[in-house]
């Protein structure tokens, strides 16, 4: 059952693949090693300007021959809105002060022009450097976008929270779909349904979504090791992409702070916040989280609130204080361990034939 | 992996358990069909006297000669507020107004101490007709009422939502823990660990407390097939309890607009609310959970909300609308069907004997 129409899609001998996270966590070392582990690396793009992407996919090329995988954001339609930014870093204030930081008078405001820009430049360094996957987060990339990667042989991979959402990536032509269970870390990928209420659970999502796609199924949300592994399968999923297990590996570029928050962290810290970016997202439970919740509902949206919090994300992480740093994590962190990429992935596969 | 200490120790065939759901759902039938398709049927006690659950025991006993258990919910301590009672009543005014219904003058408030003695009665029945198997919600009975069963040999079954949960289940002697993840149907069965926010999923759940405990482990939550039996298998629960999966089965009790609700619902339809009962459950959302939403924290307590709502409850079911009724599932709606439960039972172990 670990080798699938998904390994052989994905030309890759296990059917894991490594989270797409993004925002440094993920070194050019790590997505290789989980390449040459047998899984499928993936670069976490959605932060990066075309030129940082080029070089890190060059990077990568250099430590592997096997293949990788990319994931990019697919821009939401956003509008600046000039008193939400000031009430924003009004909220934010008393944290600038508690880490001596100064009011900034001025931020780069993204504008939605700009960052669809970026996007199809984003496309073209894919296409240019034939990444041979590349996969979404936070919605369908148009058609003709669609068109002119699949011209280039790229195997398109979507994100889903719902079976609506599976179904839409179907319907557009993606050929594999990664469905997040309410356990995932990070942001969620949510772009039809993205009721905060109606969070489905992975073991009621996978089975479900399989029911009503043709695609490959790809389960994804506090799985981390060969248990969830075959639990998914056994749901019906072809593989599993994991977030959290690799962020706590050695090769990943994660803040120590951060690994250590997830290490120590049981399975009720997480919660999930739109304070840190805009975007509803599940982390560690910490102060600022806690003390930017009443004022959730007034922020501005992604990635505007990313932009604002961004000293704020950094300054903390210099300081080695996990207060006010963005502590993403998926709901299994008791499972997290401090291994090699190598390990991790052996340990998985060796459990996982155990049990099958 | 079908066959293991849970089974030897429930002496039951297959390691299925039906959800003790409370409320009118369960019938004689139910249970005893269950129990001889070679699950273990469960009745659920929670709302019933113990005159009305001794009937039901030897009714059930003349009906299969196979275990079968029964769930007790252990009392909570409460306060009845005279002021939220009030405030209670006022929110509920329109709605009783659309039922045509009259405002009532006096309810039969129930306090603490007469919910404990009827508790004290339940278990006196339980040893008496000599349940086989006895589990509890809502909290761990005390170490006198624990000895008092093990002193007959009863099996006793815990409930819990998190880690610790579990492991404060296994130290009060516990033999048995239901594992309860966020997508489950009904009552939310915390008793330390309440965060509404931090609800976690069966897929994380599982395999943390099956590493902290050293009894066997019941997943509960979303679970309607096969699949989702040898999923919980892989993350290492010794079976399953399903609610949902059996509510719509035709021996079930439920009323067939809350089936219909159910056959008819998809994935996301679900949100948790405790304008029901005063505690946290998950139903699909209708009328009166968007109507009563702005009121959520300013409700009584269980069992207290739960005596307000109980007319309007039951004159929405009399009225055949599902506006106003508690519509109790888990996330898997689109996996429910009408069926007979031995189908269901034998559906299930042709899937997983499939899978493994």
């Amino acid at each position: 059952m670990l080798n699938n129409d998904l390994t052989e899609l994905l030309k890759i001998e296990y059917p894991i693949i490594q989270a797409p996270m993004a925002g440094g966590v993920i070194t050019s070392k790590l997505v290789a090693e989980v390449s040459n582990s047998g899984g499928l690396g993936m670069i976490g793009a959605g932060y990066l300007t075309p030129i940082q992407m080029r070089e890190q996919i060059q990077e990568i090329k250099q430590l592997t021959s096997n293949p990788f995988g990319i994931n990019l954001f697919v821009p939401n339609e956003f509008i600046v809105e000039e008193n939400e930014i000031v009430s924003s870093n009004q909220f934010l204030y008393p944290i600038r002060q508690q880490l001596n930081l100064h009011q900034k008078d001025s931020f780069e405001i993204p504008n939605f022009n700009d960052v669809f820009k970026t996007f199809i430049e984003q496309i073209k360094v894919v296409i240019e450097e034939n990444v041979p996957i590349c996969s979404f987060t936070f919605g369908i990339p148009s058609k003709e976008v669609i068109a002119e990667l699949k011209l280039s042989n790229i195997i398109l991979m979507g994100t889903a929270t719902t079976v609506r959402e599976a179904v839409e990536n179907e319907k557009a032509g993606m050929d594999i779909v990664v469905v997040q269970g309410s356990e995932a870390g990070g942001h969620r990928g949510s772009f039809i349904d993205g009721n905060q209420e109606s969070l489905v659970g992975l073991m009621s999502l996978t089975p479900q979504v399989v029911d009503n796609v043709n695609i490959p199924v790809i389960s994804a949300g506090g799985i981390m090791d060969g248990r969830g592994l075959m639990a998914s399968i056994c749901l019906g999923a072809k593989g599993v992409q994991m977030g959290t297990a690799f962020l706590t590996c050695v090769e990943s570029g994660a803040h120590q702070v951060h690994k250590e928050a997830i290490l120590n962290a049981n399975e009720d810290h997480t919660v999930l916040t739109r304070s840190f970016s805009g975007k509803w997202a599940r982390g560690i439970k910490n102060k600022f989280i806690l003390e930017m919740k009443k004022y959730e509902t007034l922020l501005p949206y992604f990635p505007v609130q990313n932009t604002l919090t961004q000293d704020i994300r950094k300054t903390s992480a210099t300081q080695n204080t996990q207060d006010f740093m963005s502590l993403w994590s998926g709901q299994s962190p008791r499972l997290a361990k401090s291994q090699t990429v190598q390990s991790l992935i052996i340990n998985i596969i060796a459990e996982a034939k155990k049990l099958s």
